[in-house]
């Protein structure tokens, strides 16, 4: 039985850094793994294509393939679409209909990379972090919602709302996930809530005690948003595993891949309950450099060995993809996000070149 | 007419560094400004004493006084307490019984201090930030809120369950602020939202544009709350003033105050519409070095000059406080929280001394 693989380039440098992560793939293919890539769209591409950014062939086809491929979606000339149509509800809509609860999103430093960072050596160096989001609930998702028209305490007038909420289920696989990729690693794992302000987030610290039960083998604490927001600028090694709701998991995630300095170098995983799962960078469309073969392809294209991972538990496939971007590293390839004096700066299909050669 | 401060010392390191805030207000006092200084109590003593964390005669006191200077509150000892009970529901309590929904929180560098920073020196050296965070509304304290048995998608269950909520005249207050306090300073302003997916944010950014047209010298620019968490540690000095909702505020808040590495010398307001306010160190109880006389009282006494500008208009005299810090930073005193090598490390009572030294 063949492996099918649904690859959405999106838009912005999207094509471009997909390009390179299906020649990866396509090079392992032709040992043996039985491969069967596709393409769709998502997205402003879509919308473009369909006037809808997760149109229906995208939804079979993402129904049918085992794991999905993305570059990034999004850029300026669809911003001001009505909400409906905007190409963040493509990803969105793709996140909810697979049911991708789980979104796992590494901050690493690569040694060669230390000088990226905005924080010093000493604080950085090594970091190894793995970030747990819960990403198909939360207020993200939750109901109702809208602007409207109300009475308040300060007279008749229009109010913006949104509901946080998660329901025992939720919190309970997604605790299950992070547990166990705790287990997988240093062994600890840090639940980060808000539950002296929030109920919802107090459910969240019950339950999360609760499965930890389960699992003695891992060390469970809990901190707050504020304090992590502040921890993770002042020491950032003191974590292994941060599991935590959909908002403030995009929050914290984003503020964790920012203190390597080097996000063009960051992959990430959200999967459904069978390993079913969409892979793609951490970082942006970056439509101001889209076109020009600069963009880093080094995070879609360790988005790829993840989903090898994951998807396909093809560990050594896996490991092989990141051995090959460990080596044109330490090469001294550099695309321009990455570059600094004395390495060798290269475009996004040299980089490309480069990582197939070291395969 | 004499000028009306209560103190609230609180929990933890709260009595010791509110002590010296309070010796720093009696010096300038001696010279004629009329202030009156009365106590009460507020936090884990509180409930201690009484039984609620913000008592009926603190809430008196309260009502009764121009200004507000408080230490802070929490402690392990209330943690398990019913959520009622808690230190900071006092806290969130005298909030909102006064009305103080503009909190602002300074996050500067002082270059003596430029070590203490997690960041590499050329990001924050000279970082002077202002974070305008909305204080009495959001998630913090919208309707409905709990954890209930409901029928889910996975069957009926427990769920937990916040309200995001913003009314358009608690938008526009606090844009009147934020614009303000830019107009006072780089007159730039970045409101920070998650427009994307939050209808009640994409409201507040339509207000945002709305109150825009009043401030005309002011450069309004936009920000989704993710890629605000990363710009922080990435290029923190891009900032003149950040404003946005109670939530988002909290969390980065604090990710701009540890970028200075000395959360031990800022201060925070947090201001009600006729400057009625309560002045508070951004730093918490610290409970593990409470009663030790080791804590650093810095940012409790330039809260106290806050409280002068802002309450009472005393410039000046904030002024020769916030000068008088920095001479005392000059000579080199340091608490413990901020000393290094070539300094000389002072508890909390000689900190007190040397500011009234330097006064
Ligand atoms: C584009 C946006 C809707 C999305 C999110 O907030 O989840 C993005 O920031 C992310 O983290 O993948
Ligand atoms: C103690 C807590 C309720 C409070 C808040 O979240 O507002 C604190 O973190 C703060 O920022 O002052």
């Amino acid at each position: 039985m063949s492996r099918k693989i649904l690859v959405l380039p999106g838009d912005g440098i999207g094509p471009e850094i997909t390009a390179e992560a299906v020649r990866v793939l396509e090079a392992l293919n032709k040992e043996g793994l039985n491969l069967e890539i596709t393409t769709g769209l998502l997205g402003g591409c879509a919308v473009d294509a369909t006037g809808e950014p997760y149109p229906a062939e995208t939804r079979a086809k993402a129904e049918a393939a085992d794991a999905v491929l993305l570059g990034a979606v999004g850029g300026p000339q669809w911003d001001t679409l009505p909400r409906e149509q905007r190409p963040e509800r493509g990803l969105l809509g793709i996140r909810k209909h697979l049911n991708l609860f789980a979104n796992l999103r590494p901050a690493i430093l690569y040694p060669e990379l230390a000088n990226a960072s905005s924080l010093k050596p000493e604080v950085v160096s090594g970091l190894d972090i793995l970030i747990v989001r819960e990403l198909t609930g939360d207020i993200y998702f939750g109901q109702p919602r809208g602007v409207e028209e109300r009475d308040t305490e300060w007279g008749r007038q229009k109010v913006g709302f949104n509901t946080m909420v998660y329901a025992e289920s939720e919190i309970r696989r997604i605790a299950h996930v992070a547990f166990q990729a705790a287990q997988k690693r240093g062994k600890k794992l840090c639940s980060v809530d808000k539950m002296n302000v929030l109920e919802c987030t107090q459910f969240w610290r019950d339950i999360f005690e609760e499965v930890a039960k389960d699992y003695p083998d891992v060390t469970l604490s809990h901190m707050l948003v504020d304090n992590a927001a502040m921890q993770l600028v002042r020491a950032p090694k003191q974590f292994d595993v941060m599991v935590t709701g959909n908002m403030f998991g995009d929050i914290l995630s984003d503020e964790a891949s920012m203190l390597t300095g080097s996000i063009g170098m960051l992959p990430s995983a959200s999967l459904d309950e069978n390993n079913k799962g969409l892979y793609e960078p951490s970082h942006g469309s970056a439509p101001d450099i889209a076109g020009k073969g600069i963009a880093n392809p080094l995070a879609t294209i360790l988005s790829a060995a993840m989903l090898l991972r994951y998807t396909f538990g093809l560990e050594a496939e896996a490991v092989r993809i990141e051995n090959a971007v460990r080596m044109v590293l330490a090469q001294g390839y550099r695309t321009a996000d990455i570059y600094e004096e004395g390495t060798r700066k290269v475009g996004t299909r040299e980089m490309g070149d480069a990582v197939l050669a070291a395969l």
